[in-house]
């Protein structure tokens, strides 16, 4: 496809390095937190596990327990309360996703059927309403209340992120400043509250908090500005994900913001026709990457990626240097460079 | 109809008022509670209020909370956090009953179009999750990482009874113990966990919040077990909701256990048609509340639910004496004779 051939000029083979070596970093920390995360999903009622591990066995990256799991370690945090926090913090992001997959009707997540196609509507809505009260037993035998009210936090804003969604969906006149709170709510508000967490179990002090949450605030929009421009990515196919799902849904992300605003009349009623009155017929989605190319978005979108990868880098210089410092700086490029 | 006919034999006549004197006793405590949750159902995204208000506006009778204020007041506590509690509990109810309708695909809910049909199921599942996060920051802000617990593990054990439920549903061989555990998840954890974190606030002791979790969790299986016998009854018509819910549904609940163990072939094939097939047809729901009431199931059913009861009231025995303890004591009879 050419848009992934012209992105993939700025391809940056050591993004996936960035990744392994955080993962080796907090390696023997994260098997103690998959091992939580197959225990407490357990229930004996058979479908809760069932349905649970498709979603959790579908894997990802598992980067926000990771972020958990750095912060804590990065201020020398000795003890396993950051495993619990690690999962509950993955709990809270699967409890999102099987809700999510109800919202969107989308039929491909990771790459396998989405639990929602597999079981129905009505399991997976319980399901991740059980995981997300799991993820508040387990905050709960941290002991930290501050853990709980961050996590607590979080769970609303993102909630509201959700539907505000919802609310600018097939609305061509969305603008950026809209599109920002929406994906600083449904996703950067998670990565901040796990990386703060790790810090807050670690007896991190205001100023390192506030620098974990900025540093987790600002890489999870640039997370999510990368996600919504591989939407439109032939790279994205290769991870095992529909392309277009957010153009089918009506879904109003920066590339189309950026597009919108600069197309011509005949462009607009394009825009107009697929994403507000949902009349999508064949080669549209093709006709749609054409314009993204044609406007440039998708590379002005990495680069505001890149601007908040710069804003997440700067957090860090207060917090402890080290390797596992070295490695969540790295993991701003992998974020971004992930694309290509 | 002549069931509710047979059953108003029993009419309590002094039940509503039963409930009304609870009502008076906590009333001042009720309308913080009730500022409590207007205030924090808000949100800058305004479907958030306007769909919760739906719900919360529709009313119903504020039970959950009213048992946790009660047991605060009964062990004399002074101090607000108690409303925080009662307004957490509401909040989670809340959430379920929302994430219910997306299950259920209910039409009717306490009389008015289900949050569901009015808003589809998107949004309902998500303000679902709002307010369920909401009631993890009211517990928090009361500092109780004991109330934090109990209202946990309750939510884990309701999600998993609604699952459960899931699997018995259209599955006429469930029995009795089946739908047992699953009503004590799904309804009587609640009501169990509301009245205990009253006490818990209140600096209860641990034979005291023994006994208010036995009273909650006695009293919410009577609540429930009178709630399946009323989808069967006329009365449920005129507290606006609709009848034969369940029926329509293949919610397998104890007056079709009973009667289905008492079912001739025909009968049994009956069942089996319309519960387990889901193929109902005109006249249908007549004949199932003919065959109910032949088999005298709702009246068994009834008595069941007054054992259970029976164990409330000697829960309540351990407890301070007073105008607060007479008056949960009274909505023993309150929540069983409803159906009159």
């Amino acid at each position: 496809m050419a848009i992934a051939a012209s992105l993939s000029e700025d391809r940056n083979p050591g993004s996936r390095a960035a990744l392994d070596r955080l993962s080796a970093l907090v390696e023997a920390d994260m098997q103690g937190v998959n091992r939580l995360i197959i225990e407490r999903m357990d229930s004996p009622v058979a479908l809760i596990p069932q349905l649970a591990s498709h979603i959790v066995a579908a894997g990802g990256k598992r980067m926000r327990p990771m972020m958990t799991l750095a912060a804590a370690q990065m201020l020398g945090y000795r003890g396993d309360g950051h495993l619990k926090l690690a999962a509950a913090v993955e709990f809270i992001h699967t409890a999102t996703l099987l809700h999510d997959d109800v919202v969107d009707e989308s039929d491909l997540r990771r790459g396998v059927d989405s639990a929602n196609a597999v079981w129905g509507n009505k399991p997976s809505v319980l399901v991740g309403d059980f995981l997300f009260s799991r993820a508040f037993q387990l905050m709960v035998e941290t002991g930290e209340l501050q853990v709980l009210a961050i996590l607590s936090n979080a769970s609303a804003v993102i909630a509201q992120g959700e539907v505000q969604q919802l609310i600018t969906a097939n609305d061509i006149s969305t603008d950026e400043t809209a599109y920002l709170e929406v994906i600083r709510a449904k996703t950067a508000q998670l990565f901040a509250a796990a990386t703060e967490v790790g810090g807050v179990i670690a007896g991190a002090n205001e100023a390192q908090r506030q620098a974990l949450d900025s540093y987790g605030l600002n890489l999870g929009i640039a997370f999510q500005l990368t996600d919504d421009v591989l939407d439109y990515s032939a790279k994205q196919a290769e991870l095992g994900k529909a392309v277009g799902d957010d153009f089918r849904d009506g879904k109003i992300t920066l590339p189309i913001i950026l597009a919108v605003q600069r197309a011509s009349a005949e462009e607009r009623a394009f825009w107009q026709r697929t994403l507000e009155e949902q009349d999508i017929r064949d080669g549209d989605l093709e006709h749609a990457f054409a314009l993204l190319q044609k406007h440039g978005v998708l590379a002005e979108a990495l680069e505001r990626a890149r601007a908040y990868g710069k804003a997440a880098r700067e957090a860090l210089l207060t917090l402890p240097d080290g390797p596992v410092r070295a490695a969540l700086d790295d993991l701003i490029d992998f974020t971004i460079e992930r694309a290509f």
